[in-house]
Formats: structure tokens, C-alpha cells, sequence
């Protein structure tokens, strides 16, 4: 049970949020613009790159549906998303994607673990300023939604149908709206 | 020196705040409301939170400037930020404040780390549970900004002058006003 009263039917970050909105509005608001706004990588490394630093963080609510949202925008490509997880070296993103990653998870851990020679893989792969500073924002933001999430002792769904349901909502409709509607985007799973 | 290309006069957050103003927004609205909407807890008592959690995150530019605020808002005592970063159980706040600086600590390692005890004797001294939320996202979210100043190795001023004048502007304006001018807000330092 959460440590505060929360709406009891509201899984994760959503049920922080409700009881919020005017952090919520906010937080969503900087979601948005950082995984789904316009960009040189796609929505679904951009999750993957969430997805990884939740599971860093092993927050098990955050790691499993953004796991989800980047399945869902890669084709539905589960098994690439848990291939990234336990070894993103081994698995089949670009040269890229994974100095990105490497970086992200240097940041999970703290931002003084970030070295030169990290960011100047990155480069050498073709990374922009623009992608290395978003891959940086990501995972501090990941690391701020992993402790709210936990922090708090919210609960998280066991079925991975409920994700992948809820995956395809904010897929569709983006963090803002589908936090704004969460009884209508989370009707088909309760 | 920074690891991407940011505006060379712009310490901290706010080099990349100026080099990404679409996420700087949302960014700096959320800190708004958690340490200067309106509160049970004082202006004051929230940037001890925040301060806090930078420093256990040895972030020296977040550490510095709210620490610099926290003084501020608490009639200039820089002794007692001083005390509270190094051992706040001896230091000369309430023993709600200590009770939810010890739930900040834990989340800053992690969220997972908060335990139900430490959410008891917050309760026990007085904390609602408004205050409890707003600790573990205080803290969640100084955990993203101190990752993000870091992880890009922006620069940190070494004169305290510098921050306690950037600090009075912040007090006065609000985090979203003082980023917007941030030629005008730091000029008396430069």
C-alpha cells in the first residue's frame, strides 16, 4: 500500500499524479517534449533509453511500461527491449543508440560517472549535441519518476497485458492527454 | 568545459536551460510549484530539502545556489544550510523537518530505499501527507536537476557572492521569471 492516500486504482506514477495535478501538468508536459517531440531519434529509442535507466533503477512500474511504449513504437519488438536491458552491447540498435545508452547509464548512476571519452564515442557514432543533451535529461528525468514512483511505495499491475494495453493509450495520445483522461485510457484493462 | 556547445557565460542548469527552452519550461514550472507555491511548508524549509539532496549527490552547483536560497529565505543564516547539509539531526530545525530530510536522503539513494518507518515518524511529528509527497518529489527531482548539471559538466562559479546574488533574484522572481531574464538577472555579477 502506497505511503499516502492515494486513488487506489491508479497504478505507478499515476496515482502521485492525480493526487498532484499541478506537478503533474509539468512533469508531463517535460515527458512529452523529451520522448515524443519532434527529434533525430525516434520515439522508441528514446523509450528504450528510459526503459533502460528505470531498469538501472529497477523500478519495476516505470521499467515495465516504457518497456512496453518502446515495444510498442518498435514493432512490437519485446524481445528487443529486454535484450537492451540486460545487455544493450549484444543487442541489435546502432553504434549510436548505444554510446547513448552507455552515457544514460553512466547518468543513472550519478552525472560525475559521464566521462569525456563517453561523450566523444558518441560523436565519433554521430551523435549531435541536441541527442547527447536529450539522452542526459532523459535519464535524470528517469531518475526522478523512478524515486517518485518508489519513494511513495505506489503499486504496479502484474499483467503484462495491462502495459502493453496502456502503452498503445499514451502511444496514441502522448503523456499529457493520457494522464488528463485516466479512467477513459485505462477502461479496456479494469 | 561543458560537454556539448552552451552559452559560455551561463553557469550550472542554466546553460543547458538556454540551449533546450522547450524542456528549461517545463522544468522550471515544476520547481516553482514544489518550493514556491504556496505551502505548510516554508520557502525555506523546502530549499533546506533540496540542498540537501544535492549535496548528498555532491552536485556543487545545485548544493551552492539552494543553499544560498535556503539562507535567503532564512534571514541570511548560512550556518545553519551549512549544519543541516553536514548533520541535520543536530541542527536547530523541527523535528517534522528532520523526519521528512531523512525520507529525502533515503530517496535520493533510491526510492526503494524509503522505508514505511521513516513515513511513521514523519506522520508522528506532524507531516501531512501533502508534505510527505512533496519531499519524495523535492527530492526526485533534485536527483534529475543535480544529474543533468553534472552529467553535462557545465561550470560552477567559485565566488559565494556570485550565488548569493543570483539566489536574491531567484527569491524575488520565481525559477521560471529569473530564467527568462537571465542577462538582466545576473548582472550584478558580471
Amino acid at each position: 500500500m502506497a505511503y499516502i492516500k492515494l486513488p487506489p486504482d491508479l497504478p505507478g506514477i499515476r496515482g502521485p499524479m492525480a493526487f498532484r495535478p499541478e506537478t503533474a501538468g509539468p512533469l508531463n508536459e517535460l515527458v512529452d517534449v523529451l520522448l515524443r517531440g519532434p527529434h533525430t531519434l525516434s520515439p522508441g529509442e528514446r523509450e528504450l533509453i528510459a526503459t533502460l535507466v528505470s531498469s538501472e533503477n529497477e523500478c519495476r512500474y516505470c521499467q515495465t511500461i516504457h518497456g512496453a511504449i518502446a515495444a510498442h513504437h518498435l514493432h512490437g519488438d519485446e524481445a528487443l527491449v529486454s535484450q537492451v536491458k540486460r545487455d544493450f552491447e549484444s543487442a541489435p540498435v546502432s553504434d549510436k543508440l548505444k554510446a547513448l545508452l552507455t552515457i544514460a547509464g553512466k547518468t543513472a548512476r550519478s552525472g560525475r560517472h559521464v566521462l569525456s571519452e563517453d561523450v566523444a564515442k558518441a560523436r565519433a557514432a554521430g551523435a549531435t549535441d541536441l541527442e547527447i543533451h536529450d539522452t542526459v535529461l532523459i535519464a535524470a528525468v528517469f531518475c526522478m519518476c523512478n524515486r517518485y514512483v518508489d519513494g511513495l511505495a505506489t503499486w504496479a499491475p502484474d499483467d503484462p497485458d495491462f502495459y502493453r494495453q496502456r502503452a498503445a493509450v499514451i502511444a496514441e495520445r502522448g503523456y499529457v492527454n493520457a494522464t488528463l483522461a485516466p479512467s477513459t485510457a485505462a477502461a479496456p484493462t479494469r
